[in-house]
């Protein structure tokens, strides 16, 4: 590949750590582009006209071109790699994990982050109060069904790492600051020690 | 393709339409298991162990083979075909609309279709009721920012149809189910007219 690849990211965001570790994992290198999303950098007017109207991290810019979404960018720079599946069902159950993630997983386990641990709970709305409860069943409903497809294999999809991991780990790995119990659930703990020994790895700043 | 392909659904469920939709525009026949969610016929034990861990439809059965996530059951059976780009960024860039049809427009826009046009309102718990405003807020910018991309082109990526329109068609053809003005939008009502004329369309039950 010899474009220019920038990432448009806030360090602190697990989507944005997702593209970083598939570059990693890939050996690819990324130029770095920093915003503070609460400070609201992202929803300027020049953002918006540039990087993403949709006034979200991370983006992906590959030299003049624009794009948004976390998964869909680490799927542009691991599409024909050992990362993406060759085999066609494989590949679409990879998408479906990817798909998991950012239905199930991220709005409850990845949100629960940013609103204890990032926001602080003193700081949260009454909306965002009331849905605490349902975000904690939920989050742990993703995590219990990661861990019981865990304990028969060790990757998500056939035999290696794929996308699917890669975009599962950084939000279940920092998930304890979320108030989520990882010990409740041994099979993903040595999941995320096996993903963290890949060559290449790198952590979440 | 010689596979037998069964799709687990319950016809009201947009998710669902978008894989009847996507074989129907590539000609593959389907046979169709019906649950009703209503009746908690996808929470079953027997459901859960052998269609989906998950407690959801749809699910794409594949000879043996489960695969749960209807925008991974819409890749699996277009894979190869003009309804997925042969253009590395534009796939990537396809996933990205997929990616956020789950992530911003289904959470908000079919939510508040299921919750006000197929539960009704005045079966909403008080949990649902403080999340009304914020959904609605969240899925007109949903359909706003489609409607700016769709100002300026007929189709979401390159220049004909692909998976990103067909996973952003039910819902959004349903919106007004869910209170949404799609008036409002014209630009969206001109991209849904022209996706109904495409040979072997087939509407929502």
């Amino acid at each position: 590949m010899t474009q220019r690849l920038v990432l448009h990211e806030d360090p602190c965001s697990g989507n944005c750590h997702k593209i970083v570790l598939t570059a990693a994992l890939l050996g690819l290198p990324l130029e770095r582009v920093q915003y503070d999303i609460t400070r609201g950098e992202t929803r300027t007017p020049e953002f918006l006209a540039t990087v993403n109207a949709n006034g979200r991290i991370p983006v992906l810019q590959v030299d003049d071109r624009f794009l948004p979404e976390s998964n869909a960018a680490c799927w542009y720079l691991a599409d024909g790699t050992a990362l993406v599946p060759a085999d066609r069902f494989a590949r679409a159950d990879m998408l479906r994990w990817m798909f998991f993630e950012q239905y199930n997983h991220e709005p409850n386990v990845a949100t629960l982050r940013y609103w204890l641990h990032i926001l602080g709970e003193d700081n949260l709305s009454e909306a965002q109060r009331g849905q605490l409860a349902a975000k904690r069943a939920a989050g742990d409903a993703a995590l219990a069904l990661m861990d019981e497809h865990l304990a028969t294999r060790d990757w998500f999809v056939g035999d290696g790492a794929t996308l699917a991991d890669i975009v599962l780990y950084p939000y279940t790995s920092a998930s304890g600051q979320g108030g989520f119990a990882l010990g409740d659930y041994p099979a993903i703990g040595r999941w995320l020690a096996r993903l963290g020994k890949l060559p290449g790895f790198v952590a979440m700043s």
